[in-house]
């Protein structure tokens, strides 16, 4: 994936910016943090993910001799600096939260301390590896708060925004509890189940659906999962009943329909009854077509007797919040804490930790930002260091470990918070470290 | 791009269904079409984008080596089928509306003609490729439409749904009539200028503002845009006209400022008086930060004096529309045409053309769909041959051309078509030989 972590992968500024440090001579170091302003609508909490993609693209940053060359045909750049350009490394120490950890507004979520310009240049790529999973696995978690206990399969691939897309949201669903995806490579890359039936175009190459229905079921017999709303889903429901004892014969069981159209819940309960009555009690159901968390829990709720569920389109392009209100903001350079003031921007300043208590029953009470000097701040501290002067520091995780980790945390979340429709909020307080911090920068006009 | 154009790179269902087509011996010509079966709200025309990356993963389709072993670790596949899948390339004829035209609901823009499991192995990454260009491109154009003789560079590459995103996000902009991008490794990849200025770390990280922006016109004599809202903007406008005689006496002019937070239509009054006051008449100002057209549109009738915009998030992710209700369906199977029934995903049987009319003034008057083998029906056909036998047809267009092309097509758009707050809709016809097709094919119940 060479040209998914080129180092040229970045906005034009920070190269210009870049020249002007090394011009000056500025190499001091830098601390920047990730956070996300506000919880989006329709968000009670985000969940941090895409954290091991971030680490594999600061461990291998460099300019290629290539890139550097091109950059030499551009009016902007000195030859010189490009030289600078060609060696320089990431040499820093990154702390984040771990992946699957819940999170809320303007925590820390990485936070990177290095020569400034190391920190500044990976802005963009950081930004862009980080907001992706963090916003898919943020929404993808809430499809399994809405539908406990049910098959949860990505089925966005197609229209997610490009490749690196699809497999991240692959990902990152998979860390927030889904079951699989049908993204194949996803399933090689990072080892999520993958699954699938059959497409409306296999059954309309067919001159007739149930020779399509048995074609299928012989070509695949262990994993006979049947498409059934091509032309009429409660007549191809009882095509089903029918087929089923030919195939049973062979020592072929149908385990599965899928209806992917019409009034699903409705559906879903006139296609059971035709199952249940033909005998097929372990078929299960399975539906997708424009679904998502609001459109599980209506379904489940109307009593729609749906075994799994395939949510694509809106979970992989995060529909209703395609983007988080995320940044990547100097906190602190050569020793001294630096605050923006931009209208409705203005940062938390400082090298900062988040602290989280909880209370008697272990449930989530609230988070406390603090600066990361500050002694004596009770709770659990969120931020860990995953890199030290460039390079991992302990092993990596598997998603298995995340997606363990995230189950525990939604059980620690506090109750108000899991609900789909509701909007609930955190506290995060400000510990009266950070706070005299921000005063006295204010008052100096700092 | 190894990983990018990976044949992997596809939903699970497409590998059941083409074993079950190899074990029945299922080896027809097939037709699929891409369309998208509604133009969206906000919208009121699409432009076809992306064409250029369809034909090169279409012409290098192989399953590596190291993909067919994976696929042999799972439970679904017979290491016959996969020696098959080996071998598998794409053969077929390809179709499509060139890049930078404008097209309406249920136009084919991709028409694949191929033996069905060529035809169908494809689906998913041919959409994954064509929908987000093509989404991407026409939000774009609405931006250009928004603020017509404007400079307008593509900022969103940080908050785009990963590398690939990003990527084609630019260069989709650039198609639709933007004139650059921040993205670095866009600008070398497609030969699309960059732009790009300072961000509030540099500010910051200096002691002083007026200090930051003298080091950096020295270091960048050439390029000098000033971010000027980090700390209070108006002051720093006062700055900035306060160091341009100092920078003059070097011959260093400031040829610009940037706003990037606050009521930036208020705010560039008031520092273009400021400016120009101070004798900066030639100093542009430069506005970012939660852009869109309809915010463009906003501050342009509010009369702010603005010469150029980064739009960013909102244009890379589509924000108000992060998808397309696209399709690419089975429209003819063995020489006879094929039609869903799914309730509200019908489909226009049959391998198509769309022709277009124009009035005396040379503005679109309406499209006709209509059946390929359909003789004399008047009109410019839109879709075009672009690949035969799997190969590339004639020469690869620049994106020079696609600019041109589409900015020729905006000309011809009926004027309702391109109001950004007001919808209008467009006639796409369905010719009678089309809607014969249908009446037969749905009286014989096919």
């Amino acid at each position: 994936m060479k040209t998914q972590h080129a180092a040229l992968l970045t906005d034009l500024y920070q190269l210009t910016m870049l020249q002007a440090y090394h011009r000056e001579g500025m190499s001091g170091t830098a601390t920047f943090e990730l956070f996300v302003r506000k919880i989006p609508p329709n968000r009670n909490f985000l969940i941090a993910a895409g954290l091991e993609q971030l680490v594999e693209f600061l461990e291998d940053f460099e300019f290629s001799d290539e890139e550097c060359e091109w950059l030499g045909t551009l009016d902007y750049f000195t030859p010189e600096f490009i030289d600078h350009l060609s060696k320089l490394r990431f040499t820093g120490d990154v702390y984040a939260i771990p992946e699957g950890t819940v999170f809320f507004q303007n925590e820390p979520i990485v936070r990177v301390t290095a020569p400034i310009a190391e920190a500044q240049i990976i802005e963009t790529r950081l930004i862009n590896i980080v907001q992706l999973q963090t916003m898919i696995a943020s929404k993808a978690a809430r499809s399994a708060l809405a539908a406990p206990g049910k098959l949860l399969v990505d089925f966005g691939l197609r229209r997610a925004h490009g490749a690196e897309a699809g497999l991240m949201a692959a990902r990152a669903a998979y860390l927030a509890g889904f079951d699989g995806t049908s993204n194949v490579l996803a399933g090689k890359l990072f080892d999520i189940p993958v699954y699938g039936t059959m497409a409306h175009s296999y059954i309309m190459a067919h001159d007739d659906e149930v020779e399509a229905f048995e074609r299928f079921a012989e070509s695949l017999p262990g994993n006979v999962l049947l498409l059934i709303d091509t032309y009429d889903t409660l007549e191809a429901a009882r095509k089903v009943v029918a087929l089923a004892p030919r195939l049973a014969e062979r020592n072929i069981p149908i385990k599965g329909v899928r209806l992917d159209s019409g009034d699903m819940a409705e559906l879903a309960k006139g296609v059971r009854s035709i199952l249940d009555e033909g005998g097929l009690t372990e078929c299960s159901i399975f539906a997708s077509g424009d679904l998502d968390e609001h459109e599980l829990l209506r379904m489940l709720e109307a009593g729609a007797p749906i075994d799994g569920f395939g949510v694509g389109t809106r979970l992989t392009t995060s529909q209703d919040m395609p983007y988080l209100n995320c940044a990547y903001k100097l906190q602190e350079y050569a020793g001294r804490p630096r605050r923006k003031r931009s209208k409705g921007k203005e940062n938390w300043p400082g090298r900062k930790q988040v602290y989280r208590r909880y209370d008697d029953e272990g449930h989530m009470l609230h988070d406390v930002m603090a600066e990361e000097s500050e002694s004596q701040i009770e709770g659990e501290p969120l931020l860990r260091q995953v890199m030290a002067k460039g390079k991992r520091v302990g092993a990596q995780e598997t998603l298995a470990v995340m997606r363990e980790r995230l189950r525990g945390q939604l059980q620690q979340l506090p109750p108000a918070l899991k609900a789909i429709e509701d909007g609930a909020a955190y506290t995060v307080l400000i510990s009266d470290g950070l706070q005299r911090l921000v005063e006295r920068m204010d008052s100096a006009g700092l």
